[in-house]
């Protein structure tokens, strides 16, 4: 009687996915940032569609500000849409809470999700809410739809071995409060697509020793790491750089014939934003191996992640 | 300091709804079974969104079988594409769940979420997973697009004075099994749409006395019950027929001319499902007042609503 700690997320999502009807033409495979569905060749735009979830004890404290619970459980799904190469469009909130629960509380959560729709030009479409059982955590659980120009469209699993290896902004210490206020990197995203497409791209949500893998994987290559070049955050090792998640960093993948342009003109657009190569992809079994970053149910980690 | 509990659930909406970006041009007001989207008038089709979730300890019990959890989860979604007079197309699953949860018990809910699915013709897109605290209830959380024509569309808020009132199938007694076996009646919804359009529709997930007055409010009508005439599941009494909840079948109003036609042709469609007038609208203001129902957070209500 195995249980979610005995297998781990990635595991069980790839037994889950074989027990239900998938769309049979898929405009992406399963696994990627957002699920695309093609409106049809009359449409120069595929519609992204993406759900998540936050956890109070897990994702947030009981002492985080609320608004800022609220920025981040809507700037995680922006995040995932920008790695797409596309925009965020219309939210659906529900909320699980507490009946104890203040209703300023939930006003404040509010606010903080519509200051991220309203910074990103999105809406909210609908919402629900239920109660938890007493002493339950309170879940936070975002959809939403997005769009993206057909010819912008960036998936995990588009690169190829030689492809260079970057990352945008700085790694690790998301601990200390990184977590709960970052910008998700939407229009840091759409320059690329208009200017310097990636050969594949995510966002770095469980930390790059678990999405480096994932992006490599899913473009059947391996990779090689550089390991001293990681862009470190304010008083993170590489190890946390590595391990701590929830950066919301961009991970793109491109052909090095592309690189000096690009790592020229990225400065004169994003001067605060650095963008940095971390390595490149190689060929399938080649390179090395990660192990650690974020698994929800092999974690032993703290909360906060 | 007020709380959840003070305030309940539909209080709780509008002051929530004041504080994020809504839709400049919404094709349906917040408040419908599902939200709508206009995909512009070179689509003979709307878009529908929904999101919705159901939590252990509240609208399921440990010993609920998996399988049956899973239905539910998707099935209260496809009830309310039928009451739009739409249907489900992709469906994204978050699960929200304890690291000791068996990995069976999550297989046989995506067995119960895929067989709901592949009945009424959708299929998964997407889906997250996190963990909860030790000790926390397991929430599943299911946002779903679906399609409705645009001809088709029924609102909750149309409904004009002097309109019959009918409802699907019977109500009440959900607690003894029907809330985890029901069948979302998207069928009959689609016959009615193509051959009695309802003036207004809606679906009674948190019990008539909770569902009538928002159809009539929403519709700006006040309305008349006819209780003796309630079609009760086996076994319940009028009180549990209008408060129990969950009983998912179709609420309508149809223009009284319509009626006699509608109630010979039913029978012969849907042999093995009751449709009956249970009241009419009246002006805003007359009528009668309902108390009771289903409201998550003013729920003294026990588990398995």
């Amino acid at each position: 009687m195995s249980t979610l700690r005995d297998i781990g997320e990635d595991a069980l999502i790839a037994r889950l996915t074989r027990l239900v009807p998938l769309d049979p033409e898929p405009a992406a495979g399963p696994g990627d940032d957002c699920a695309v569905v093609d409106p049809g060749p009359q449409s120069d735009s595929l519609e992204l569609l993406k759900a998540d979830a936050i956890v109070a004890g897990i994702h947030f404290l009981a002492d985080t500000p609320a608004r800022a619970v609220g920025w981040k459980a809507a700037a995680r799904v922006v995040s995932d849409f920008a790695a797409m190469g596309g925009t965020p469009e219309r939210f659906l909130v529900t909320l699980a809470l507490p009946v104890e629960t203040r209703v300023s509380w939930v006003e404040e959560l509010y606010r903080g999700i519509g200051h991220c729709l309203e910074t990103f030009g999105a809406v909210l479409a609908g919402g629900e809410t239920s109660r938890v059982p007493e002493g339950s955590a309170a879940v936070i659980s975002i959809a939403a739809t997005g769009i993206v120009r057909r010819d912008h469209l960036v998936l995990r699993s588009t690169a190829r071995p030689g492809q260079i290896l970057l990352v945008t902004g700085t790694l690790g210490g998301s601990f200390s409060g990184k977590h709960l206020a970052f910008t998700p990197r939407i229009r840091e995203a759409e320059w690329l697509v208009s200017n310097f497409k990636p050969a594949a791209m995510m966002d770095l949500s469980d930390g790059l020793s678990k999405d480096l893998p994932r992006l490599a994987e899913a473009s059947d290559c391996g990779f090689r790491l550089d390991r001293g070049s990681l862009p470190l955050s304010s008083g993170a090792a590489v190890e946390q750089a590595m391990n701590d998640g929830e950066d919301f960093e961009l991970l793109l993948a491109m052909d090095s014939s592309q690189v000096p342009a690009l790592l020229g003109a990225w400065p004169t657009v994003f001067p605060e934003v650095p963008l940095t190569v971390i390595g490149r992809l190689v060929t399938a079994g080649e390179g090395e191996k990660l192990v650690g970053g974020w698994d929800h149910f092999l974690a032993s980690g703290s909360a906060g992640n």
